[in-house]
């Protein structure tokens, strides 16, 4: 039978939304990642009072209490005090944790306040957690029923020490493994998507599949439960396999990082390069080829031809077309393709021009957007958008759906 | 007395630490603003028993419920039914979100699935918050003495959807007004930033004075609480004035959206027009600039050099002082900003080079960048920069210091 696990946040710049609770975030993926189920996140201020009432809850609700946060110096670092005596437990000072402490300040010439003393002050009888990333000390003890575990708030200190020592202290406690994988899909809605392979999702138990959306794409996540690793890998297998056999070719990748990755792989795949002419997106679209390593094998550059003048000067596109179609047209799109991909030499061009917003523009409304793709080999194909408002959203979009067309592109070099 | 708030985020993929739970930091800012407390955040799975178990006890120990996530089509999107249930509401049709979730559809030229429907079913009475950033609306009413708010989860969905929806339909609770304003520093690290004015920041009470660290720069949060926005603005305006002066030109704007924001508004009001050459940043320079509303009018484009061929070929670079600086070096850097200031006939050219690694690059270690900014003004200036590892930490790191080169350069102008 799993362990559960609630994580309980103790910080007012929480409530005050000064930070995002990320240590919640990365607490619950190795939690998960041990077959400890999380069922709630709690974040509470500096107020010994609710942290009480939250600490009851959870004894109530989970096997396992992970709190983060309150262990510093300062008046109202309150969470050891606070959860030891909810489990009728007595601080007591650790004198490793004070030498520790005399010897980190003395290393970087600070002086060692009063206050820090607090820092060494710990539950009797607990597994201390030894900072080596800042001077809080974390701990780990059973006590009533309950394991509970106390991890510093900066996120700097909580991660390090989750990693390497609240997560080695919980392994005892995972009954099985589990493995996550991801299918990417672009070009069909989260709707779509689910319907398309709602039998599955529903029936299946392990492994379980569920869909989420993402901006602009979205995508199917498979988790396996088993004793090792590999069990759990193998038991995804076929599930993966299903899936993107119904879904088809809107399968952009199993268990890449992004649209970009997988546009790059197929560009190094077939030896071929890509330039991009960019007009609403200003450079987005090359901005995020770019920001895949190792993109300089095939990417060689781009031009953001936001005024005109750079389309039919530098872009050399005749003034006559901008003239008849305006410059958010399919003619103008399939030109700034065919004419970056001569300009800079490459195998495959990319052209985007549209109205980001807000606001219309040339008569047409915002998110208005054509998308050309253009090679020697294949031709030079268009496709007119309609992405409504949002500036940043409609050129997000269209920087997606560029891409995409570029990887459908390149799909018929892999099938020669 | 003031009013509390809980915030109870659903959504298993949280819980599994699959996203952070950003949404509750930013609705903890926007109520912190108009002076509601929150003394509670909460994640739940996409549960029914464990949603009524934090909607139960929301309902003891606040006043305001809201929820985020959960609105979606799908069968685990399961807030409305199961908040609607608890406080003894039934879910109706609305006719203007089938009507919205049509067009939606027909626009992109989508298909509307039958799941989509559940979409448009709301709590009976509630007060209907249109989406206007993706299909799922938010909503609010109020029943047995609490007010409960539903938003959706997705945070380019809920976070407008507070502004413009939430946040107003809340200010009626609020019992004062609070009014913050950001002075957004460049060129100062975050501590450095606090000594400077640390004695105003621990003197005052009305407004606060907060430093925040963001990525690669920092910013003051002057926050003032009165009965009404004109006098709480008024209170900030001295103490706004005395922290800048203090800081002096890191300071690029007071209540801005951003850097680029800043540069495109330096740009009209000198009537310059600005053209950029990028290598490493590929594009996102011209990204962040054209992000802004407007940017059309100052500029022009620019060019993606990411391989050498480009920067000999279209930027017309020496290929002799490619050859004997290499292409990440002062000179190039120098040449980029000129020559694509000539090419694209503009007042000021910027041009970016450098290793974004992972790894070295022509012997120069990862995160070494030139920055050069030319003008026929006021000729070239340059800038080495070390910036360490993490390929996009290097590359938007680089972009904000052209993005200052460029508002420096420009602060000359203002001058004459």
């Amino acid at each position: 039978m799993s362990k559960t696990a609630e994580i309980v946040a103790i910080g007012t710049e929480l409530l005050l939304g000064n930070i995002a609770n990320t240590d919640a975030q990365v607490i619950s993926q190795a939690l998960s990642e041990i077959g400890i189920n999380v069922y709630f996140h709690t974040v509470v201020g500096d107020n010994p009072q609710r942290i009480i009432q939250a600490l009851e809850l959870a004894k109530k609700r989970a096997d396992i209490i992970i709190t983060t946060g309150g262990l510093g110096p300062t008046y109202d670092d309150i969470t050891k005090e606070t959860v030891a005596g909810c489990f009728g437990l007595k601080l007591v000072r650790h004198e490793e944790t004070v030498e520790r402490l005399h010897s980190f300040f003395k290393e970087r010439g600070a002086k060692y306040t009063a206050n820090n003393e607090s820092q060494a002050m710990l539950p009797e009888g607990c597994t201390v957690f030894r900072n080596d990333w800042g001077t809080a000390p974390g701990c780990a003890f059973e006590a009533g029923g309950s394991t509970v575990i106390m991890l510093p708030g900066p996120p700097s200190e909580c991660v390090p020490m989750l990693k390497f020592c609240a997560v080695p202290y919980l392994e005892r406690f995972a009954d099985a493994v589990m493995v996550s994988r991801n299918i990417r899909v672009y070009g069909m809605g989260e709707s779509a998507m689910e319907n398309a392979v709602r039998d599955l999702i529903v029936s299946m138990e392990n492994p379980t599949v569920a869909p989420y959306a993402l901006t602009g794409e979205c995508r199917l996540r498979v988790t396996a439960k088993a004793a090792t690793r590999e069990e759990a890998y193998a038991l995804t297998e076929p599930v993966i396999k299903q899936l993107t056999d119904r879904l088809g070719d809107v399968v952009y990748g199993i268990d890449v990082e992004s649209l970009e990755e997988t546009v790059v792989s197929l560009l190094r795949e077939n030896n071929c390069t890509l330039a991009t002419a960019e007009s609403c997106t200003g450079g987005l679209l090359s901005g995020r080829i770019t920001s895949v390593p190792g993109s300089s094998a095939v990417f060689l550059g781009g031009i953001c031809a936001y005024s005109n003048d750079v389309k039919t000067g530098l872009l050399n596109i005749d003034r006559e077309v901008v003239e008849k179609h305006g410059a958010v047209s399919a003619e103008v799109a399939v030109l700034m393709a065919e004419n970056v991909r001569r300009l800079m030499k490459s195998d495959v061009g990319v052209g985007v021009t549209g109205v980001a917003g807000p606001g219309e523009s040339e008569n047409k409304p915002a998110g208005t957007v054509f998308v050309a793709v253009s090679s020697g080999e294949y031709g030079s194909e268009v496709a007119e958008l309609k992405l409504g408002s949002g500036r940043e959203r409609v050129r997000s979009l269209s920087v997606l759906r560029a891409m995409d067309m570029v990887r459908r592109h390149l799909l018929n070099w892999r099938q020669r």
